[in-house]
């Protein structure tokens, strides 16, 4: 990991602009708050334009995404397109039902996004592999380096898959992650925050697989560091202890046996 | 309490399709991901058929309904009639508003529930016997028992009226459970998790009248046993340790004073 | 602090409807939980005015406001001004877009605040002064009790300005309060939750400054108390601890240096 990436996010406090799930922006907010950025999460139409327009990043995330809500994702992004800043894209649960999927395939045709990020099931479906899913989430196994550079390729953006190892599809190179901890899976919305920190890391002047490694790898570290304090004793108490963990400095994170780079 | 009934809803981590209240959906997903569920919150109406076909339960919950979101919750009800999965409805302060009284009732033209959960206030609601409320809050008594066993037969369906002690109507009969803390009143949306621990426990093979017991009875003792963590010192400090004591083993939460079965 | 606001708005418990962002819906009705009031949440135009005739106070916050839900802001805040209880206007991010500013001023126009708390450029932005915005944040600095005063006197209400210093105007006087702590800026919604106690506080039989005062110092010191307990090590583990200090008696937080009145 370079932690200069994080503390250039830091500096930089990007304003990340959020069209996301209901579950998780409470959450979302939160936790990038604490990691040093700025959350906004208007989502009414006659607004995202505008705010898109102030932020530094976008975030579009799906996972209870109405119809009416579509086109306010779809104009942010292309706003966000024009004036060149990231987007994450986190097609929660786009294998689940046909909607999702028309849904993703509306928002891909208009807006490209700097990074797609998702479970093996989800980025399988964008490539119409067939990945058993629950709900939104992925209990199958694939070939996920191959999933990965295909999604890529055929998107023409950048990938991360999460997962045990983590795995980050960037300039037809396949970069892994090995940070993390079970109980961020316990927690809701473990996985769109991660899209939040994402967004924040691309707001810097790094390489785009160095500012995917860097948020994977800080945020994973964050994860280990939280399930190793004392009053921690489930997912509950977890939580509030990984929100703390994400305004660590690396260096306060960094040495544990899965920082590998 | 059958312990046999957590742990096999654990083994069978259900998936439970919530279409539910904005203020509750975080703590619903995080409790329920603690107890051994899985949530999934699409009110889409586009897909709500879709992700219910695909649910093992079916949770509906009127505690901020909007009239745009009722069809949805019909649509995602009669999907899981057909199928033949529980539905647990929570008809969170429908002696409020009218509106509430008619969404209702519009819900249960076309739905047939598992079992209808809520307060005093609200169940006699449901047999038009007139109880104090206040807000989503009941603040008068009444004869509970009565009120459950007439709401029972018109609706044709289990009834738990929770409380101090927790009233539970199902084939003529009824069952009282007496765990819980005070402080589970002081965070919101306790009885809107609830009922996503009872849709949990209504996958598994047991009669409706032990599954709903054990639910109850788990959810009370967990709270009981969150309330004594030595770091709780109010209802903030509470609700983590209550979201971890969600996935203890039930033996691990039994003996306590008000484990009366 | 008059402590005995604190205890008349418990004594009351009272029934504070919110039409409120999706964020902080949670956060506001576990902290008005926390401190003896009772939340309601309901945002369906159909029942809005039923619910406000029920209710104590009313809160209309536009954090993430949807064009949709403008005119049940308006249905509440009108009947809360006929029957003569409370409204507390929050104007979040009002200067980061014209929809913003065109929301508040179709509020303003027939609604009449009790109150009006926001941060300074929000507040600045209702006189047309123009302070330097970041999505929902302000940056810049400015007069403020110019602005305060200008605000009350354009808008006939009393005016709250939230930040290290505290600004309240009201009856053509300025008052201060310096109580808080820096965290308070890490959560998200701790100035909506802030307007849930100011509300809860204005259903008492004090004049509007000292109930101000008494809300705005209060919220201060159980901040500074929360990051006092030794489990807090950052903005996550704050939060729950924050809650827990919303039901403490004054006198339990009293006698910090910061109580300056």
């Amino acid at each position: 990991m370079n932690p200069d990436i994080i503390q250039q996010a830091r500096n930089n406090t990007p304003l990340v602009h959020h069209l996301t799930n209901q579950v998780v922006v409470n959450f979302s907010a939160n936790g990038l708050l604490a990691f040093g950025g700025s959350p906004v999460m208007a989502k009414e139409m006659t607004e995202v334009a505008d705010m898109a327009k102030a932020s530094d990043a976008v975030v579009l995330n799906i996972g209870t995404v109405l119809e009416s809500e579509v086109p306010a994702m779809i104009a942010a992004g292309k706003v966000a397109n024009q004036k060149g800043i990231p987007v994450v894209l986190d097609p929660v649960g786009v294998a689940a039902t046909p909607f999702r999927q028309e849904v993703i395939e509306r928002i891909l045709k208009d807006v490209r996004p700097t990074v797609i990020k998702g479970n093996t099931g989800e980025i399988a479906s964008l490539v119409d592999t067939d990945i058993q899913m629950r709900g939104v989430d992925s209990v199958g196994a694939g070939n996920v380096d191959d999933i990965a550079e295909q999604a890529g390729k055929k998107w023409n953006t950048a990938i991360v898959i999460t997962g045990k190892t983590d795995v980050i599809y960037t300039d037809q190179q396949l970069i892994y992650n090995q940070t993390g901890h079970p109980l961020l899976a316990n927690i809701t919305g473990s996985g769109c925050l991660l899209g939040s920190v994402i967004a924040a890391c691309l707001t810097t002047s790094y390489p785009v697989s160095e500012q995917l490694h860097a948020a994977l790898c800080f945020y994973g570290l964050a994860a280990e560091r939280a399930a190793e304090q004392p009053d921690v004793k489930g997912s509950g108490t977890f939580l509030p202890n990984f929100i703390d963990a994400l305004s660590c400095a690396p260096k306060q994170l960094n040495g544990g046996p899965n920082d590998d780079i």
